[in-house]
């Protein structure tokens, strides 16, 4: 809906509190009491807006058969995801600006970012116990330490290339960082090398 | 300063945008017209505020000798640096809300946020450059890579950890991730164990 499309651009760049009801009105050619009868308010039009990004990153993430992959399956699915972000800066602004803003309990979107780590947190633990139990990932590998790093570096690296997209490259350096993953905390093999580079 | 101090606890959880200038001579106890003549704008405040973070900071970051630490000393540094962060709330707060909003090109902020990354960029960039100097650091280790990650799980855990400060440590997760780098990329010996723990 074009409402949707149009609170998203403008959450993206002024915030969700720097946005008004008529600014969104304006740039979807509506009344502000004709985008009101759609939208009752402003918390509204952004339920729809995370809604509408949430649902096409699930689609994304999960595979064919509707299952969340897990292992390094999950890890590979992310970098994907991250490939997919670096051709939509507009979403990532909206994360980056949205995820600040809500740390505040009051903010109508609070909620949302909580599931969203919860969300993330409990994917990604589960995806490194099963990668133990698949012998894809050695059993000592600290899973929390691996879930919040992984969550991190994703998180900030969306940060660093919104002010330097020249510069960062978010699909080479989370690549980078996984890939070092897989060396540390890959399956241990007979005769690998001994700088660590196993599991690739 | 007490005005400082204020601001500084507003910005922190309501954002810049979302604090006036009423709201912080309320809370230093003058009259706007008193704050005023200290702070003729917000920004101005702003700009105090950011000066008093950056100047602890930078007397933290650097040694006896005024010099910032290069090599693996570099890593340590933030890695004291996120220890310190994790008994101060307020001013991972400040930070994370301002870093969001101040994406904007518009906002005052703007160019200290550019400021501060191209600012840790060079640091971290020549703290790798001095490590392999040093042979402390594998000369084909990828710098950019390690430069850009290393900020992104700072920035990345101050968020998760404002939102679940009983779940992440900042101190453990950030340790974690800095063993790992020096595994894989501190110097090559003869008889390393097999799984890359190298350099502790």
């Amino acid at each position: 809906m074009k409402a949707v499309r149009a609170a998203l651009e403008l959450f993206a760049t002024t915030g969700f509190k720097g946005t008004s009801i008529a600014k969104v009105a304006e740039r979807t050619g509506l009344s502000q009491s004709g985008l009101l009868h759609h939208f009752p308010s402003k918390a509204e039009l952004l339920s729809a807006v995370l809604e509408e990004r949430d649902a096409e990153d699930g689609a994304f993430l999960t595979g064919k058969d509707g299952e969340a992959p897990l292992g390094w399956d999950a890890f590979d699915a992310i970098e994907a995801l991250v490939a997919r972000n670096s051709t939509r800066p507009h979403l990532v602004g909206l994360y980056v600006r949205l995820s600040a803003e809500a740390m505040e309990p009051s903010h109508p979107a609070h909620n949302w970012l909580k599931d969203r780590y919860t969300g993330m947190t409990a994917w990604l633990t589960d995806a490194v116990r099963i990668g133990k139990v698949r012998d894809e990932i050695q059993s000592d590998a600290p899973a929390s330490v691996l879930v919040h790093n992984t969550i991190a570096v994703v998180d900030g690296l969306q940060q660093q290339w919104l002010l330097y997209p020249e510069r960062v490259s978010m699909v080479k350096e989370f690549g980078a960082y996984t890939a070092d993953l897989r060396s540390r905390w890959g399956p241990r093999r007979e005769g690998d090398r001994h700088d660590g580079r196993v599991g690739r």
